[in-house]
C-alpha cells in the first residue's frame, strides 16, 4: 500500500504527484509526437504544445511549493497507457495524413485526462481555501482547454480532409 | 503490428473497437466503484451511469451495424491504466468521504476519455458522410458530457465537503 491518505489535502497532493508523473511523460512523448506528423502545422503545434508542457511542469513545482510539500511523482498509469497507445500508432502507420488524424486523436485523449485532472486539483484547491496554488493550477487547465479547442480545429480542418485521400 | 490502416475509415473502426473495449471494463468497473461509494448520491449516480454504459454498449455495436462492420475489441490499455488507478484507491483507502472524493475524480478522468474519443470519432464519422454512425456517437457524447457535468456538480457540493472532516 502506498499510503494511507486521511485528508482531502493529502488526496489533493497524491493527484498532483500523479499529474507532475504524467507532465513529466509527456515532456519525453511530444517530440517524438512532433517528428511523427507528416502536417507542418500539426508538427509545429506538438513543438508549441512541448513547450507550454515544461512550463506546466515548473508551475506544478510552484503549486507544490505553495502548499509546503516537495515536488515527488506518483507513477501515472493512465497517462503510460496513452502514450503506449501513440507509441504503437507510430509503429503501424507510416508517415501520412491518416497518421496525423490518429496521433491528434491522441492528443486529445491527453489533454481531456489532463482537463479532468485539473479540474478536479482546482475543485479540491478552492475547497480547501488554497488560493495561492488554485491560481497556478486553473492557469494550466486554462491551457489544456485552449490546446484541446486548437486541435479539434486541427482535426476538422485541414489534418482529416487530407486523410480522406 | 496489429494491421496497417490507409483510410480514415479504417482509422475510426480502429478507434470504435478501442472504446468499445473500455465501455466493456466500464461495465464490470461499475458496480465496484458503487459498492465502494459511501455516499447514496454517489452510489446512485454509479449505478444510473453503468445501465447508460451497457446502453452505450448497445449504440456502439448499432454504430459498427451501420457501417457494414463487425463489433469487435481492441484493447484499450489507456481504460486499463483508469480503472487500475481507481481499484488502487478502493485498496488504499477504507470507505469515507475522502475516497468518494477520490472515486469522483478517477470517474472524470474516465468520463473525458470517452468524450475525447467520441469527440474524435464524430468528426471523422462527419467527414466521412457516415450519418447513421455519427448520429448514434453524437447521442453517447452527448450522454457523456452530462455525466461529466453532474459528477462536478457533485464534487463541488456534497462529497468534498464532507471529505473535509
Amino acid at each position: 500500500m502506498p499510503g494511507v491518505m486521511n485528508t482531502l489535502r493529502e488526496l489533493l497532493i497524491e493527484e498532483m504527484q500523479d499529474i507532475l508523473h504524467a507532465e513529466k511523460q509527456l515532456v519525453k512523448a511530444l517530440p517524438k509526437m512532433a517528428k511523427a506528423a507528416q502536417s507542418p502545422k500539426l508538427k509545429a503545434g506538438f513543438e508549441e504544445h512541448l513547450e507550454q508542457t515544461k512550463g506546466q511542469v515548473v508551475r506544478l513545482e510552484q503549486a507544490f511549493q505553495a502548499l509546503g510539500e516537495k515536488a515527488k511523482t506518483k507513477k501515472c498509469h493512465a497517462m503510460e497507457g496513452l502514450v503506449m497507445e501513440g507509441e504503437e500508432l507510430i509503429k503501424e502507420e507510416d508517415e501520412s495524413p491518416v497518421r496525423d488524424a490518429g496521433l491528434i486523436a491522441g492528443a486529445q485523449k491527453v489533454e481531456h485526462y489532463e482537463i479532468a485532472t485539473y479540474g478536479t486539483l482546482c475543485t479540491w484547491a478552492k475547497l480547501l481555501g488554497e488560493n495561492e496554488a488554485l491560481k497556478l493550477l486553473k492557469a494550466t487547465l486554462d491551457e489544456e482547454e485552449t490546446t484541446d479547442k486548437k486541435l479539434s480545429k486541427l482535426a476538422e480542418t485541414a489534418v482529416n480532409k487530407d486523410a480522406l485521400g
